[in-house]
This record gives structure tokens, sequence and C-alpha cells, in this order.
């Protein structure tokens, strides 16, 4: 039985009805826009019949045009097609706002005004609630009718070119430090730093070490501590190390236990001394260091680690020492081969005193490289990646530190054995000392998205060339032309690109950071570095997955990139753990540590402060369903904002009635906790939005902006997809709405798609550092 | 300010008011239960305050207590708990079904049938859509409200002794073919099999193997492939593939290649010949052979494999031979460096003439382990996981095999040339043929979730072990005890049971199965393989991030667990084509290959069966929200059938659509692609929930039967949470039902949290097999 055999509803019976005329539009899209679903078109049908100015016969008519089982042929939809085009022509305005008033103005230049029984204007207002449920978008519907060109068929041949310069948006992705940016590339273009395919652990140490020294000899180490440290900018070091981490992970991250966190904590926690006597050596790598703060039995809570640090008044030394075995230090970095001096976090203890944990220099191997007397070190072992980093165990058995060591920009010793510090409370003090990871988090989560862009650069364009199946007597069909592909492949692209601007935004923020905005700046770092590197492992494993067998070899890289990246949702504070700071630090407005007490009244000033949003329903808004305002970033940021100050309010009012019950807060906190969760990341995804849509704003080559905005789209209304159960739950959207934006989503997957290749290339990874086979574009055999 | 010091409603004044006492229990819950929202409240308030039975006195005092800025204290609200508990003890009755019915019995008992308003019965059902509103299950509340004990708090000590006796759990995982498994069991206790921390891949691979040849000394090829051919049942060599895959992956993998693929291609396509003079020297090993079929470019299409197979029918033989570079025989297993023999997958060509993909054997090396003339091999190279199996790609210059070498079950060449086959079609031959990697799906199922369930054991137990922050003053509290603690892990625990119970099914399926149903049992293995190793795969990952950096370290296994299944979302059919697969097989109604003009003709028939189905909803089940009604498997299956039908309806709705417009059907499948991925998901999940329901029907110990029901309703409300957001945009659920799901879902993590450890003992993983030092449930120092 051929297509055109089975029976169908009639064109000439229908375009001979002038009563029907002005549903003519509406009926040719309720077919082919293939969306509707029998139910609907019953609706439709049902609707529309109650007309009163509908007669039997056109009635009887309507009705075989809105049988789902019984379609109209593809010839009769032609017909239709032709008939509205033609009819068009004859209109005297465009621009129309919906079909209804495309139909009845269709209908008046036919049959006169007088042919209708209603006044035109309304008549359509009496069918426009039937499009909103059709979940088509009324402007756009009518564009592509009236619009002479029939649309394209899914590319099968070469992809259509990129809609814009490549060179135009490179420039945007590069815009902070851009000469540092430069300078890194070229190093990274020097033949030395060249993948080794180095199974062998203590090979592959000794190699990255070697590149690390080089690196510090072009002057890596100067950017994050020049010779005048009043002209220290983290921002640029950062920028640096995020370009470094298109090539291999280890280094950068020994980069960043060297520069980054070792050099960080005597830079934020010493003093002039320190300064001047340590971080020109740390910079040179004359001095590799480490950061020896976790421990095995207090990873994520640091506050309680056992190792001491106990002043001897007597010989003016600290005796640092590891009290038990879930004492020793772990994971640390650097330690279990090359550093020669550690940052050591202690409990301070003076004159039998405890002051809570405090770091100081501990000397562990002289230039020989060989232990000190009473330091021990135990390699941590083979892990899932990063084996180019030594990571160790430490253990100090009353190791003597002179006085000086202390790290005394907080707090200090008198020789006497006088401990004095700007920071009356301990937690407060303790606090201020962790800021130190707060460059750490910003550049984790800054290196983690650089592999991302690796991960989807090789992806996106095997996904481009690899053919697999097709149609019928033709080429098969490129894995990027699937619609399954290309929801896997181009909305992590999208959330890539919204980070890229959020995470600069975090830097600026991070870099100009004043005492006022410091904690809020902490929160955001955590938000995100949570955020972005679930994203980074999210991310590289549907790569991997899109890339089949190819995705699965070493030499395509995305084994190591998934591999070395993997613990980046666990250093530098375990991710949920990070999510729940985010989340106690919007419960308590930003302002200060949380407390039982202070807890139940910020409590009462959050319910009050959200009272207000939560009648913020509107009730057209919830049903609105055309293109041009799903694709309003006013309308996703708005939807989003929504979310979180409703999670905020539900979450304080949980937590304000537990704790006002006697339950102890931190159980309370336990009893909400997957809220808490929730609400922290409706908070960074809307911080993450409202940053993508103010970087697109200042765009100003109209083809990048376009592109750009189509990314945020994806992003802001993919984040709406994500969490459509939630927006229904809570009525911010109705069924036609959530249906439409997952229609949208995949209708911008579709339009993004010949940028595809272009978007990835935007990255400016060097060839050499992508070194993937399958990743540089050559055409498969 | 303490927190009793903050002014709340008297319980006094409250109590003294008797037409507010039918109110007390709600108002009690309402402020106890903690999931109230300040909306939800005021409705509460609003609807109350609306009765005309109360008076300005009654309605003021309700206020109060319903001011969601000003809680109650928990003094007030211990008073109000005492009240109830009290005067319910003179009461006649237990069993209330609601707050309100149990409030107005309260009111009765103190004040007589008069001092109220209204008859009784009637004001408990003015008042029960209130208890909807507030989302609680009243016949819970109610017995909790009544209980003398108060609910005990989070378990902070040891954790509380399991539900139920892991012996009389460990024979209902073990049911089919226990003597294999014990059997197997018992091989792995050998000394011999102990993990190498061997990362030079060819000494690993020696590894591998030299355990493979032990492994077939013992018998494990002639599980397969018994002596007497009439005895085969690969159901029970799945099984002890199954167990296998609690030790290295690699050799699981190298005995799939070898006994399952290799042997089975041989068993399933060859004949009496091939049986006798080959399949006893496959179980021996000591023809080690591999299964070419994949190629560089037809990796997924496999029916475009460009390899040619040409009879000469002068010499009687077939010339094989790779006529370009993607015709390569790509990834295949035991090629690198150990198979003797190929099952090669050709085009077979006869007088000129293609008759398709035929198999047919073809020698790669001699005795000693030299590669034969014609034939090219590369190593694939390092990969990110399974490196001891050595994957390699092959190339075929012009190779002569003997006539005889045709795997000739399904189709013959006569010496003369003369091409004959049972069946006509070609491309049901094809599909015929594929039949063999049916086995190989169900293996890599089976395999991948014993995977899961290592991992699952060692991140529950270090879960259950490892302690971090804590309250005040006490010991730090156990991860497991942290409700996103439980979430993550808990509930793939409870998919690793349901598909435990699914794949025994799918197995018991594929072993009985007949012409009739081969399809239906293909598409089952299909739609399981690629669900269950999506479930493996995310599951590693979550136990790996679990762990912190415990679980980064080789050590502790994650990694190598994690790495060596990625690829199983990959082989043995890519997960996305092969949940294509099964949709394709539902719109057919499994009945035949899809052609367009069925397409059409089935579409229509689904679009007619399923107009029943979508006006299927019921108004009242859509707003049930009790825990009883929630945890009732029949609720929960009926909603993944009604998602099924209908996410099948609408996708054949579609199809039909495009395809009546003329749209061809390839590019109609790819415009629905994400739709039919839905559908094969919600169907895959509805066989899982139903088998896992019929598993627990059997049970009948009832502590385990107990057990084994909450991780069947975690699995089933599981997926109605994954899904809410199609349910509510359905209609299917209301907001609170929403809602209460999700809170059941942390009630039952937390109902299971005292069983966790027992429920992976269960596993029976040997300690020598899960071998990682933070899963043997020692107590972290």
């Amino acid at each position: 039985m051929a297509i055109d055999d089975v029976p169908g509803p009639s064109a000439q019976e229908l375009l001979s009805l002038p009563r029907l005329a002005p549903l003519v539009p509406m009926l040719y899209v309720a077919w082919t826009d293939g969306e509707l679903t029998p139910e609907e078109i019953r609706a439709l049908g049902a609707a529309a019949r109650a007309q009163p100015w509908l007669d039997l016969r056109s009635s009887a008519v309507l009705a075989r045009w809105l049988d789902p089982l019984n379609p109209p042929t593809s010839r009769a939809l032609a017909q239709l097609r032709e008939h509205i085009r033609t009819t068009s022509e004859r209109l005297e305005q465009s621009g129309q706002q919906s079909l209804a008033e495309l139909g009845t103005q269709l209908a008046e230049v036919l049959g006169g005004k007088n042919a209708l029984p209603a006044s035109m204007p309304e008549l359509a207002r009496t069918l426009a609630p039937l499009e909103t449920a059709l979940g088509v978008s009324g402007v756009e519907a009518v564009r592509a009718l009236v619009s002479p060109a029939t649309p394209p068929p899914l590319s099968r041949a070469a992809p259509a070119p990129a809609s814009f310069d490549v060179d135009k948006l490179r420039p945007i992705l590069e815009r902070t430090y851009p000469d540092v940016r430069a300078r890194v590339r070229q190093w990274l273009a020097h033949p030395a730093f060249r993948y080794v395919d180095e199974r062998d652990t203590s090979a592959y140490r000794e190699q990255v070490f070697s590149w690390l020294k080089q690196l510090a000899d072009r002057g890596l180490g100067k950017i994050a501590y020049p010779d005048d440290l009043s002209k220290v900018d983290l921002g640029a070091f950062i920028a640096a190390f995020e370009t470094l981490a298109s090539f291999d992970l280890s280094l950068v991250v020994k980069v960043g236990v060297n520069f980054g966190l070792f050099g960080g904590s005597i830079y934020f926690l010493g003093t002039e001394r320190h300064h001047r006597q340590v971080l020109p050596k740390v910079a040179s790598l004359e001095l590799p260091g480490c950061f020896a703060m976790s421990e095995l039995a207090h990873g994520s809570n640091v506050r309680d680690v056992e190792t001491v640090a106990i002043y001897d008044d007597i010989t003016g030394e600290f005796v640092v020492h590891t009290p038990s075995e879930g004492a020793r230090k772990e994971w640390i970095g650097n330690a279990a081969q090359h550093a020669r001096l550690a940052t050591v976090f202690a409990q301070l203890e003076v004159k039998g005193e405890r002051h809570g944990v405090h770091a100081l220099l501990v000397p562990l191997r002289d230039e020989q490289g060989r232990l000190l007397h009473g330091v021990r070190v135990e390699d941590c072992g083979v892990k899932m990646g990063l084996n180019g980093v030594d990571n160790g165990r430490l253990w100090f058995d009353r190791v003597r530190v002179p006085r000086e060591n202390l790290l005394d920009r907080f707090a200090q010793v008198s020789p006497q054995g006088e401990y004095t510090s700007s920071i009356p409370s301990a937690s407060r003090r303790f606090f201020t000392m962790l800021g130190t990871l707060v460059a750490g988090r910003v550049s984790v989560a800054c290196g983690g998205l650089s592999a991302t862009k690796s991960g989807l650069a090789i992806a996106i364009s095997y996904g481009d060339e690899r053919r697999q199946f097709g149609p019928a007597g033709a080429p098969e069909a490129r894995l990027l032309d699937y619609q399954t592909h290309q929801l896997r492949l181009l909305r992590p692209l999208a959330t890539t690109y919204a980070l890229d601007f959020a995470l600069k935004y975090l830097v600026k923020r991070y870099v100009g950071r004043t005492e006022q905005d410091a904690m809020e700046v902490e929160a955001l770092a955590a938000g995100l570095k949570a955020y972005s590197t679930w994203h980074t492992t999210r991310t590289l494993q549907v790569a991997r997955e899109a890339c089949g067998g190819q995705g699965y070899l070493v030499a395509n890289r995305l084994p190591s990139l998934k591999a070395d990246t993997d613990v980046f949702t666990t250093f530098e504070g375990d991710n949920t753990v990070l999510m729940q700071l985010v989340a106690k630090s919007l419960l308590t407005g930003y302002r200060q540590q949380f407390e039982d007490d202070r807890v139940f009244t910020v409590m009462k000033f959050i319910v009050e402060r959200a009272s207000g949003a939560l009648t913020d329903r509107n009730p057209f808004q919830v049903r609105r369903t055309g293109s041009e305002h799903l694709r309003d970033g006013d309308f996703q940021v708005r939807a989003l904002r929504f979310r979180e100050s409703d999670l905020l309010a539900s979450a304080a009012a949980r937590l304000r009635k537990r704790l006002g019950t006697g339950v102890d807060s931190f159980q309370a906190f336990i009893q909400v906790q997957d809220h808490l969760q929730a609400l922290a990341h409706a908070h960074v995804e809307r911080v993450v939005l409202e940053q993508f849509l103010a970087g697109v704003e200042q765009v100003e080559d109209p083809a990048v902006k376009a592109v750009l905005g189509k990314l945020c789209d994806l992003y802001g209304l993919g984040c709406l997809v994500e969490a459509s159960g939630w927006f229904l739950e809570n009525d911010h959207i109705e069924s036609g709405k959530a249906k439409a934006i997952r229609k949208e989503v995949t209708r911008l997957c579709a339009e993004l798609r010949p940028d595809a290749v272009a978007l990835v290339r935007a990255f400016d990874i060097p060839d050499s550092a992508l070194a993937a086979p399958i990743g540089l574009g050559r055409p498969s055999p």
C-alpha cells in the first residue's frame, strides 16, 4: 500500500468552504508540525467545531480534517500550502502574530469581510487559545508559512558553512589576560611539550617535573609571584593555568600544587619575611613545596585535623607531630618525591592552650632530595589518573622548626610564648586561613573547563566526520546529523560556553574581592567549582561514549581527560560539601558563619522576604509557548530566580520548623540536605545564566552575537528542561509550555549543528595539545 | 536569643477552645512534619478559618497557630503531642483514616457530640481535603501520633543490626545455576586468582591468558560446550561469566570473546562438522579464536561491512579480502596476540552475485603463534581499561580458505558454486546471523551488573565506616547517615537488585526462546543490555565519587571497575543504537523488520489501540499521596505502563504524520529520535519493575520479603521521581503527589540504611575478588 493510496480528507473540499478558510493555516500546521498527539488534535477539533458560525457541512469536513486516524495525504497538504502561499501574496501587510490572524486575513482576501459571520479581530481572538494548545509559536509559524522556501531537509552532504567568523569569536573567549594566554600557548608550542605515552609511573613523574622546571625557567612562577609583590594578580596565574590545562593534566595539577596552593599559602598566610625569603625560590622551583592540609581521617572536615604544632618556649621552636594514624597527611601532591618544604596545617598549642588550626613551614627534604629526620613519607600509589603527580602521605615525629616558620599574618607567637591574633574568634580565624583554598577552587574549575573543551572538540569533530547508517541508496549520515547526537553533545557545549563566561566573572570577583564581599566570593567559588567540575565529569563521559570504541583508545585522549579530571569533583573540597556551603551561605545572607541562634532569626527574615516572591506566578506567563518568548533571556532568568527564591524560602521554613521543635542544627541540616543541594544548584544556575546573558549582551559582531545568543538560549532552556518536574510541580509552567521548551531545545540544537565545529575551533586548542587523531577533523576512511 | 524565648502561640489557649479541638492533630502535624511551605500553611489557615462553625475567638487563635513567621515553640508542640496521646487513650477504636477523623473523635471524647456544631462524619469530610493539601498520609500520621514512642533520632552510634538474615537472601540471588556459581567461586578461591598490580600491557595480557588457560583446564569451556552438544545450556555459561565478573574484567572479556562470541558463532552458525572438529578445541583453549565482525567504518552498521569472501569454484575455496582501509576489522578481541582462528563476517560473493553478510572460519596463526600468509595484524594500543585483552586490527590480503570453512547452517555453497539458503530474504538472513550477538549482550549486561555490585559493596562499606563532620561534642557522623549519601548510593542499590531479577528473567527467556519469540527476546536483550550498562557506568561513577580520594586510588579497585566497564555501553551494540532497535521493535509489534509501508499500517493500529489508554487518567488516583498507596507496586507499574503506552502512541502518531506528508522513513526516524529513546527507556523500566515485583512476590521469608519489597518500592518510585516532569506534564500525577513520591523515596532510603551493608554482603563477593581495602568493612582509623 503506497502512502498516497491511503484515503484522506480532500483539500478541494476544505478550500471550497469559506467558513473554514480562517482555519486553513492552523490545519496545515497541525498536520505538518508533527508534534501533536491524537489527543491534542481531538481537542482542537472539539474547540473549533464548537464555534457558532460553523454550518453542518463545514463541521463535517472539519471533523474529517482532524481525525487522527486518517491523516491527509502529502498531496492534500501540499495543496493547502500552495493555497496559503498564493493567497498570502495578496495580503497588504505581513507579520501576523498568529495563525488565526493570518487565517482570518486570508479569508477576507478571498471572500471579503461580509462572507464571514463575525468581525475578524473577534474571530482571531476566539481562535488564539487553540494555537496555545497546539504549542506553536504564532509569529514563527506565520513566517514559515508565507515564506517562499520549503524548510531544508536534514543535511546529508558536507555540513553547511558556519554562520559566523571564528576569528571574531576567539578574542571574546580570550578577552581576559590575552597576553598571558598567548605566552603559555607559545610555550606549549615548543617540541618539548609533546605527549608521552608513558605508563611507567616514575618515568612519567620525572617527565612532568622536567616540564614543570621548563615552565618555571620560562617564567610561569613569576606570573604568580612577580618580583614586585605589590603587582601580584592571581587572575593572570589562573589564566595561565587554564591555558596550560589543554595539555597534560598531571603537569597542570603539579603547577597548581606548587605555585598555587603551596606558593599561595605563603603569600596569603605569611608575612614580609616569608615572602622575601621563600616566594622567589617557589617561583623559580628552587624550592618545590607542598600543601599539607588533608589528613586521612579529616578530608573534608579539616577543622578537626589532629596534627599538632606545640610551641616550646625554651628553644623557641614548634614541635610538629602526627599523634595518630588518622592524622597522617594524606593525598599531598608533590610530597612523595619532589617537595622540599611543606606548608603544614596543625592545631597550634602554646602554653598548654589550643588556638585552632594554623599553618607553618616544615622542611621535608634536603637539597639532594633526602628526607629530613623525623619525616616519614609513603607514596599513595597508582591512581585512576594524574599519575604524573607524586601524591604522598606524611608523618611527623616530633619535628622541630623555628618559631619564624609560623605563617604569621593572622596570628603570632612571641618568643616568650604569647599568642596574639587580629581575629579574636577561633572560628573566624579558621575560615580566614581556609581562604587560601579559594584560588585553588577557582583554578580547578577553570582547568576542568579547559579539559571539557578538549573533550568536546574531539567528540564534535569526530561526530562531524563519522558516518553510520543512512537512507537507502545515499551516503551514510554523519553522527552529528542525528538528533540524539546533537542533544548529547550540543547541550554540554552550550553549558561549557555558559561556564566560560561565569568563570571569567568569578575570576574578576576573586581578583577584586574586598573584606566585605570575601565570604560571598568564597561561596561563589565553591558553587561554581562544584557545578563546573560535575559538568566536566559528565561531559567527558558523554564525549567518550559519543566516540564509541575510538573514544576508548588512549591515543584519542578521552580516557586520560576523563580519568585525570575525575578527582576534580573531590579535591579542593568535595562537591557535595561545597554545595552545602553555598546553601548555608545563602541562608545566612552571606553575612556570617552559621550558629544556631542566628539561623533561627535569619530564617525568619528569609521567610518574610520570600512571601512576596511566592505569589509571583503569572497565569499568563505560565502558558506562553512562542519561540520568541522562550528565547527571551529575561523569561529564562526570571524562571531560575523564581526557583531559587522559592527553594530558599522553603528550605528556610523547613529548617526553622525543625529548629523550632527542638531538633539540633546538625540533624536539622541532615534532614533537609537534599533540599539544600537543590537550592545551591538553583543558585549557581541562575548566576551562570545571568553571566552568560550579560556576556552576550556585550558582543558587537552580529553573527557572533547571534550564535552565542542561541547557545545561551540552549543553556537557559536546558536548565528548564532538566528541572521541568520542579517547574510543573510549582505551577510555574504548564504542560504545553514544558513541551514547547523541550521542542525549542531540540530546534536550537538543529540550528546550531552547522556551527558546531566552528564553535569548538574557537576554543583555540593547539592541535599538538589536543593530539587526538579522531579530533583533528581529518575525514574518516 | 535561645529558641524557646521566641514568642509563639500558646498551647493552653488552643486546647481551651472546644471548637478548635478537631484541628489539633492537624496543627501538630503541620508544624512537625516540617515539609510544609509557608504558602501551604497559609492555604490551610484560610480553608480552616472559612468553616462556618468557628467563632471569632477560635478564628483568631487559629490564625496565630498558622502564622508561618511565628512558629510555636517546641514546648508548646510537646504539650499538643501529650494532649493528643493522653486523649487518644480514651478512644474506643483505633485505625482512624485521617487526622480529621482522629481530631473529631478526640473532640467528641472531650466535649461530647453536642459540644460541636456539625455532625462528626460531615466535619471529617470537610477537613479531609486539607490533609491532601498537606501531602500527609492520614493513616500513617495517625499511627505515628497515637503511638507512645517518639521517632528515633538519626543513628549516630553503631548502625542498627540488619532487619533480615543475609543467609536467607543469598540463595534468592543465586537461585539459578547455583552449582555453576559455586564452582566458579571455588576456582576463584585458588591463590592463582589474585589481582596483579600490573601496568605493563604485555605482562598483564600474559597473566590474563594464563588465567584463561587455567579456567579452561578446570572445565569452564565445557560449561558452554559440553561433549554432548544436545545438552548445551548457555544459561549456565552466562551464570559462570557473571560470577567470574566479580574478579578481573579483562579475564571476563577474554572469556566472553573466546567461549562466548567465537565459540558461539561456530555453535550457532556452523553445522555438525564444525561442531565436531572445532568446538572441543575451543572449549579446551587448544584453538583460541576471535570474532571478526566490526570494521573501522562499520561499527554499528555491520550490515554494510566491506570485507568480501568470493567463491572460487575452480579451487573450491573462498578468497577473503579487505578492499579498503575502512574495511579493516577493528577492535577484535584476542586478535592482537592469541587468536589462531577467526570467525570473519564478510559479504559473500558467488558467481559474481552478492548474497549479503556471511561468516566463515579463517585461520590467523599457526601452532607457534606465527601469523599466516596474507593476514596482517595491528595492536589497537592502550585503552581506557581492559588492557589485559589483546584487541587488534585485521587485514586480509586475498586469503584462501576451503569451502568447508563457511559456517553453513543458514546458507550453503556447493562445490560448483550454487548458493542455497533456508531463509530467502537477505534481510532476514542477516538478522538471523546477528542472533549470535544476543548471548553476548545478555552476558555483558550480567557481567556489568556484577561489577556494579562490587562498586556498591565497596562504596557502601566505606560509607558505613567513614565519619566526617558531626554535631558539636559528639563523634562525627557516618557518611551513610547523611541524606544525600543515602540517596546517592541506595537508589542505585535498589536498581541493581531490580536488574538482578530482570536479567535472570532475560536469561530464562533467552534459554527458552523459540523461533516465534526470538525477535522479542532479542529486543529485550538489547534494551536490558543498554539500560543495565548505563546503570553500571553511572553507578560506578557515583561510587567512585562517594569514596572521595580513596575512591581514586587504584588499590581500592573503583578506578579499574569504572574504566574496564566503560566500554560496555559501546561494545556488543552501541546503547543508543540498541535503544532505537527496542523502540522500532515496539512500533512493529515485535513482528517484522521495518519497511515503510508496514510502518504506516502499524502506526495506525497503534494509534487506534492507544486511544483508549490515553483517557485512562483517573482524577482520584492522580491526587492520592498516602504511603500505603505509593508503596503499592500495582500503582507504580500502572504508572510505568501508562507512560510506555502513551509514548508509544505519540511516537507512532508523529512518525505516521511525517511518513504521511512524504518524509522518508530515515529522516522521519531521525526527527523523532529523542522520543524513541524515551519510549525504549519507558519500556525497559516497566519490564524491570514487573520482574522485580514478580520476584519479590515469590520470596517466602518475611524479613527478606520486606526488605526486598522496600528496594522494589525504592526502584519503582525512583523511576517516577526521575520522570516526574513527564508524569506532571501528562496529568498523571498532581503536584502534591509528585512531592509525596519524592518524600517517600527519601524515607525509604532512611529505612533501608540499617540494612545497606547486609544488602551488599548478600552479593557474596569473595573478599579476595573485591580486594579493596576500604571495601572490606574494617573500621577506619
